[in-house]
């Protein structure tokens, strides 16, 4: 399947047949999140990967008892940071120099354009630019998971403290975002699996200039 | 180049070389726009595609003087509308009614269900939301471009109320949410080109449950 065949294939699972997802294709999966861009590179946010049964049957509840989480393979959630302050950036610029193998004062500029741009926003701004975010990983993860042929759901559908309070998030100083829940579709009791994807046409969505 | 080598090779690409995507490339990178994922699928935005040379130039001076914007083959700009209500849901409602060839009446459980979820949000929080799906699709025109071996450039540093200027998009009910340049890389003159992609380690990012 090429990547439009794919594209085509996916759809929000809202069964699951409990179905393990092979290792390497969960590694690719998580290595394409891992991957994707964020503003400034800072990627403020965690990716928990849940694969413990009990926890999955835990968040069961905290999201509206959507089921499809028990039966997936794993669920990921994306959680950004409570906290996104000049410590975030200099832990960032420390992280670019290392992995460059280059002094943090050769950041400089780009370390005071970051806290700049921070500076100008309040808390409220700075989690839903977190969030924002977090919506490109889950972009990549969301492709990725349908080149490998693994049935996804994304899903704002969860009550954010809920799913802190299960997995531990506020001690870990996160806060659920959005969730990415990985599987295998029960094709026989998910009349969604056999439903035209409905999306606006080419004409509609798309203004040419 | 396979999916993980294709994300590794793709950086936010500063300078462009003004070449031309060919047609069929740029056609699989809208089509996987168009295919991603939204909260109920109601995807509350367009995406403008600008491949005319003078409005490229003019969205320079309107994204603090980036001039990969210029030297691009095509700028997409995904802008959120201006009014989400319950007359949108209905036209959405419609458009699935349409598409399955079945009754809008089969509908009234997810159109309840739709209407009662924005019941629920101010006009900036439908905003926040529109805008985070964008992101979603931003996602997916960025992995597609790199597995295109097309260069990319994911755009946050912009002026909304110029960008709608220039491209009229107030009178189409419609506010700039997020821009992707694409095109070609100018390795000579983009040091950002050759220089290490940094990532948060996987230690870093992900917490296995």
């Amino acid at each position: 399947m090429n990547i439009i065949e794919s594209l085509q294939w996916r759809y929000a699972t809202k069964k699951m047949n409990g179905e393990k997802i092979p290792q390497d294709k969960l590694d690719r999966i998580l290595e394409a999140t891992r991957l994707a861009p964020s503003s400034y590179g800072l990627t403020p946010y965690n990716v928990i990967v849940v694969e413990n049964q009990e926890l999955k049957e835990k968040l069961v509840p905290a999201c509206y008892g959507q089921t499809q989480l028990a039966d997936s393979s794993a669920v990921l959630v994306f959680a950004t940071w409570d906290t996104i302050n000049e410590e975030s950036v200099d832990k960032y610029m420390n992280e670019i120099a290392t992995q460059r193998g280059i002094g943090v004062d050769m950041l400089a500029d780009f370390n005071g354009m970051v806290k700049g741009t921070l500076s100008y926003m309040n808390e409220e701004q700075k989690t839903t630019w977190a969030q924002k975010q977090t919506y490109i990983g889950l972009g990549f993860a969301l492709v990725t998971a349908a080149l490998e042929q693994v049935d996804s759901t994304p899903m704002e559908g969860f009550v954010p403290a809920q799913v802190d309070e299960v997995l531990g998030l506020k001690e870990l100083g996160l806060k659920s975002a959005v969730l990415l829940t990985l599987g295998y579709r029960d094709s026989d009791n998910d009349y969604l699996s056999s439903l035209k994807k409905v999306r606006w046409d080419n004409e509609m969505f798309f203004i040419r200039k």
